[in-house]
C-alpha cells in the first residue's frame, strides 16, 4: 500500500549515503558542479516528498490514509484528541515547533520567546502546560510558536514526532518548521559553542535512522534542511561572544558507553581506544554528539517538514567526560541556541508582517522602577 | 582491559541465543534433564558474574575501575554527586529499586508502598523528589524502597541504569533488587492482565540488547532472574479479579510503526501485514510489547543485579491499536503491578524481620472518623 514516491527515501538510503560520500570527496576538491548537481537532485526529491505531504492549500497531509477513517485519533502522549479538542482552533496558527529535552528548558524557552516576539498575555493569564495530563511531555503555546519537551533518546522523540506530525495534520497547519534545541558534547569545539547540524549520523556513521517495522529493518535518510541550516548560521552575530558553526552530528543510543565515556557503570575499553574513536569521528567531520538527531531528521524529512537541530556544546569531549562548568555558566550556554532560534523566528515573522508589536513593546509595565516599588510595598504589608 | 569473565556474556550472546532456542525445543518436548542442565549452566554464569560485581561483604562492585580513581563522580541525570552528597548515608539502606515510565506513576507508587510497608514519615514531613533539579528523572525514597522514573525508550533507561548502578556502588548497597513496573500492549491477553517478563526480546526477536560501543556492535543477553519471576508469579492471589501470567516481552524502539500500529503519522503496511506480524509474535511466545525491557534486563544482568519486569496490559493488540478504556479503569489497572510488587517487598522485609510496624499500624491518625471531622471543621473556618 505504500505511495509510489516512497521508494525514493526508503530503500535508497544507502544510495544516498554513497552519494553523500562521493559528494564530500568532490566537494573537498572544490568541485562546484557536483555541489550544484547534488542540490538539484535534493530539490527533486523534496518536491516528490512535498506532493505526498501537502494538500494544495499548503496544509499538512499525512502519509497514512488510516487516520482520516478513524472515529477519533487520540494523541495519548500529548493528552489531546482529534474529536475531544478543536485542534484547528487551538493550533491552526502554529508556524514553529520548537523541541528540547526537558520540560523545564521548554518552559523557559516559552517565556523567552514570548518576550522576544512581543507576544502579550492578557492580564491575569499565564502559560499552561497543554500536555500536563499526559505526564510525559510538556507543551507550551506562545502564539505561532509551540514549545514541546521530547525526553531523552530516539524512541522518546519518535513517539512525540508521530503525534506532533498528526497534530499538524489535524490542526491544518501551513508549512510548519520544526527545530530541536538541545545540548551536546563537542568534538574539538569548546563548551559554549553553538552547533547547527548539517547531517545527522547514526552509531555506524550512516546518514540515516534505522527502524524496525514488522520485524524488518528499514533505513530512512536522516536529512535536515540545508537552506534552513545556512539561514540559521547567517543569523549568528559577530558580536556573539561565542562561535556558531555547522557540522555533522553523531546520534547515539546511550550517554556513557555509547559516547565512549570512561565514567559509566561499565567500561570495557581503554582511554586510548576512546581517543582513537573520538579522533575518527573528528576526521569524519563530526563536531558534536547527542541522542536525538537521527530520528528527528528522519521523521521530519519523511513528513516533508523543514527542520533543523541547534545544540550548545557543554564540553569538549577531547578534553574529558564529566561536565564540570558551573551551573550559572551552563545556564547561560543553554540560552545560546534559544537566542539563535529566536532571531530566526523574529525574522520570519517580520517578513510576514506578523511582528508588529515587537519593538518598543512594554507589556503591562509602564514604569519598571515604579513597578518594583509597588511590588516591594505590597510584600512589606503582611 | 575487560575483566576475564566478560567473555561469558559479551561475545557469547548468540551462543546463548542458540542455546535458548535449543532449550525451548527440548523443553516443549518435556525434557526435564535439559531444563536442569540449563538452570545449572545459568547458575554457573551467575556465580561468575557475581564475582565481578560484588565485594566480599555483598556490596555492589562496579565493572569499571575508572570510577574509584575519580575525584568526584557526578550522576548528572540524578542531580547527585559522590563527594557533594553522603550517598552511603542517604541510600545505604536501599534494598529495592522500583522504576517506571512517568514521574507521576512513581510518586504514586512511593505513597502506595509507604502505606503497604507501614513506613511512617515524622510529623510535618513529606516525600521530596530527590532528583528534581535534574529536570529529567524523579526519585522518591521510602525507607528501603527507591522509586525512580525512567522516561520512555531504551536510551532513556540506559542513562538511568548507568547512574543507578553507580549509585548502588557509591552507597555501598547490599544485593539490591531492581524491578520495572510498567504498562504495555498485550498480545492475545486482555487489558488489565498483569504480565511478568520471562525473557526480553528485541525487534528481531533476539533475547539480547544491541549496543553500539566505539562504533562496534555488541550484544548483551537481556536476561532476567527466572526465580524472581516465579516468586512474583506465586504472589498472585486466586482472589485477584485479573490474571497474572509469565511470558516473553517484545521491546521496541517506537510506539507506532515499531509496534505494528496502523495509527501513526506514517503507515506503510496493511492491516493484514500487521495481523500476520502479531500472530508471528504470539507463535513465538510473546505476550506483550513495551519499550524498555531489553536494556533493563541487559544492564542489570551485566551488573549482576537481580531484576524483574512487571507490566499491566492496557489493551489486547489483537483487537486494535488505540487505548479506549476509561481513565478510572486504566488507573485501577496500573495499580495491579504495584500491588504484586508490594506483596513481594512485604514478603522479603517480613522474612528479614524488618516489617515490624506493618499490621495494625495507624500512623498519626488515632480515629479516622474524628480526623475527618477535624479536617471539615478546619476548612469551614476561613
Amino acid at each position: 500500500m505504500p505511495p509510489t514516491g516512497l521508494v525514493i527515501d526508503e530503500t535508497d538510503a544507502h544510495k544516498h549515503h554513497d552519494y553523500k560520500l562521493h559528494f564530500d570527496r568532490a566537494h573537498s576538491n572544490g568541485n562546484g558542479t557536483q555541489l550544484l548537481e547534488r542540490e538539484l537532485e535534493e530539490d527533486d526529491i523534496f518536491s516528490e516528498v512535498h506532493k505526498l505531504t501537502r494538500y494544495s492549500d499548503g496544509t499538512v497531509k499525512l502519509r497514512n490514509s488510516n487516520i482520516e477513517l478513524m472515529d477519533q485519533d487520540i494523541l495519548y502522549h500529548l493528552a489531546l484528541g482529534s474529536e475531544s479538542h478543536d485542534l484547528q482552533e487551538m493550533f491552526g496558527d502554529v508556524k514553529f515547533v520548537c523541541m528540547g529535552g526537558t520540560p523545564k528548558r521548554m518552559e523557559n524557552f516559552a517565556h523567552f520567546i514570548m518576550n522576544e516576539i512581543g507576544y502579550k498575555l492578557p492580564a491575569g493569564h499565564q502559560l499552561q502546560d497543554i500536555s500536563a495530563y499526559s505526564y510525559r511531555y510538556s507543551m507550551y503555546k506562545v502564539g505561532p510558536v509551540l514549545c514541546v519537551s521530547h525526553g531523552m533518546g530516539t524512541p522518546s522523540v519518535s513517539i512525540l514526532m508521530h503525534e506532533m506530525i498528526k497534530l499538524m495534520y489535524h490542526s491544518k497547519c501551513h508549512d510548519p518548521v520544526f527545530i530541536r534545541i538541545g545540548t551536546c558534547g563537542g568534538i574539538g569545539v569548546e563548551g559554549g559553542t553553538v552547533i547547527i547540524t548539517e547531517d545527522a549520523l547514526d552509531g555506524q556513521l550512516r546518514n540515516s535512522h534505522e527502524f524496525t517495522i514488522l520485524g524488518k529493518t528499514v533505513h530512512r535518510p536522516a536529512k535536515l534542511d540545508k537552506k534552513l541550516a545556512r539561514e540559521l548560521k547567517s543569523l549568528a552575530s559577530t558580536d556573539d561572544p561565542y562561535d556558531t558553526i555547522i557540522g555533522k552530528t553523531l546520534c547515539t543510543n546511550d550517554f556513557y558507553e555509547g559516547q565512549g565515556r570512561l565514567d559509566g557503570a561499565f567500561c570495557e575499553f581503554s582511554e586510548n581506544d576512546k581517543m582513537e574513536y573520538l579522533e575518527k569521528l573528528r576526521e569524519n567531520g563530526v563536531v558534536n554528539i547527542e541522542m536525538e538527531s537521527t530520528i528527528f531528521a528522519a521523521l521530519t524529512y519523511h513528513a516533508g517538514i523543514k527542520a533543523a537541530v541547534v545544540c550548545v556544546a557543554l564540553l569538549n569531549r577531547l578534553n574529558g567526560d564529566q561536565v564540570n562548568s558551573p551551573k550559572e555558566v551552563m545556564n547561560e550556554w543553554q540560552e545560546r541556541p534559544q537566542i539563535l532560534v529566536s532571531r530566526y523566528i523574529r525574522k520570519v515573522l517580520a517578513q510576514k508582517g506578523q511582528l508588529k508589536a515587537l519593538f518598543g513593546h512594554q507589556g503591562s509595565i509602564k514604569s519598571p522602577r515604579r513597578f518594583k516599588l509597588v511590588q516591594q510595598e505590597s510584600q512589606a504589608h503582611e
